[in-house]
């Protein structure tokens, strides 16, 4: 099903994330001004320097590829393939201190995610997806399986934000249908559902920066991605993200979103 | 002010935690029984051999000590020095693979706490306050002093389980004046409040093991760590746990939590 990603782009995203790294990983725990965006979400000269470095580069290998990065905006997205950059997911993390944030580089072709890289610098763990599979630094992860019920399964969400969005109440329902929640963790949460210890995944107002590298994360570990209404997640989705471990599970969670 | 905690107990806090982090240690990320207790929050073996492998230790160095451990239970809590014990805080952290649970070691005199250390194993960082100053691996921090309005301040807490408890209202009216919020992290957040990328936090349903070791460790670093009435936190105290980085922001925390 899931297309074939050349292997000389997963070297380049590699690449990409070792140099965002470099960036980023001196400037965690220093006193760094915090500069407000027009949306109100911060940002630092980490996010800006660290997606600036991997920009240069793609320009440098791929001159024909686009770019959709969180900070610097977006060129040749009518491009077969585009690199859609996040240089620091969490950034709330980030600037507390806290070693959960990650750099999200995601690769679509035709507007469709065929690989996903999640790079924490820090703890340096580091997750690929594509072709068929999911690694976490190079073995071998699967999602769990045995959880389908949403009454036995962990629930996470990046914040309390969602109770207070349009569709609060659904995500409500789904709060309490399950075994346990909690908030914060931003795509490390996505991490750990690749890696069978998370089983569902639920966010709202995410940027296809936000997911487009956890869609192959998640799909080649064995889990299901979507919409809140099931839809697919391409280039050009709407905010809301539900992820799961496996289909009877995202089924039952769906069902429960569109109960309301 | 604070009372001077002999070296030889800080030594034996620092044994303590090592025995507590080779049980720990190897049993992260792997698939082991999820215990529901009768409160309904979950315990591993991990929890409770640690807690175990720490009494051990107290029981042979200091038998006259008293012990407090979320697991196994109190032993002679008359006793001049009390030793404090959270095997890991944060269970459901480390259920779901997140590095930011805790092992908390806490000594008491005389029902005061006097010593508090915080160490994760697994991103191997160990926090200890004690003496007039607070340490991460050996290098001393202090919290930020220069954030004095809630209104610029970042805020941490547990879950969004406050929102619902009986101070649901005054929570919330902390939670909208703030700058920034997060849920998640436990006590990991306290130790990064002691080093200054954290302003508040503030948390709920919390027992004597959960914030016994907080207490040296905030108040070593600068910051003022209270009961949400301004009360000092002791052996016996209520659930709601208030820290800041500096006492005019604790002030003013604490009037909006008094507002409602």
């Amino acid at each position: 099903m899931a297309e074939t990603c050349p292997r000389e782009f997963i070297e380049l995203a590699h690449r990409l994330a070792d140099a965002a790294g470099e960036v980023v990983s001196p400037l965690f725990r220093q006193k760094i001004d915090i500069i407000s965006k027009d949306d109100d979400s911060p940002v630092t000269i980490a996010d800006r320097n660290a997606e600036a470095a991997m920009r240069d580069i793609i320009e440098q290998v791929f001159p024909d590829h686009g770019i959709y990065g969180e900070e610097h905006g977006q060129v040749r997205l009518d491009a077969e393939y585009v690199w859609v950059l996040d240089p620091i997911d969490g950034t709330h993390s980030f600037i507390s201190g806290v070693p959960t944030f990650a750099t999200l580089i995601g690769l679509t072709r035709n507007g469709k995610p065929i690989m996903g890289l999640v790079d924490q610098p820090i703890s340096k763990e580091r997750w690929v997806g594509a072709n068929g599979k999911t690694e976490l630094n190079g073995q071998e992860i699967r999602t769990r399986e045995e959880i389908t019920a949403v009454s036995d399964a962990s629930l996470f969400s990046w914040g309390v934000e969602l109770l207070q969005s349009e569709r609060g109440e659904q995500y409500r329902c789904l709060m309490e249908s399950a075994a346990r929640k909690r908030f914060g963790y931003d795509s490390y949460a996505y991490g750990l559902l690749a890696h069978g210890f998370i089983d569902i995944v639920a966010d709202f107002d995410m940027k296809p920066f936000d997911y487009c590298a956890l869609v192959p994360l998640v799909e080649n570990a064995g889990g299901v991605i979507t919409d809140w209404d099931g839809n697919a997640l391409t280039l050009t989705n709407p905010g809301y993200v539900l992820a799961s471990g496996n289909r009877a599970l995202h089924q039952q969670a769906l069902q429960i979103l569109a109960r309301v």
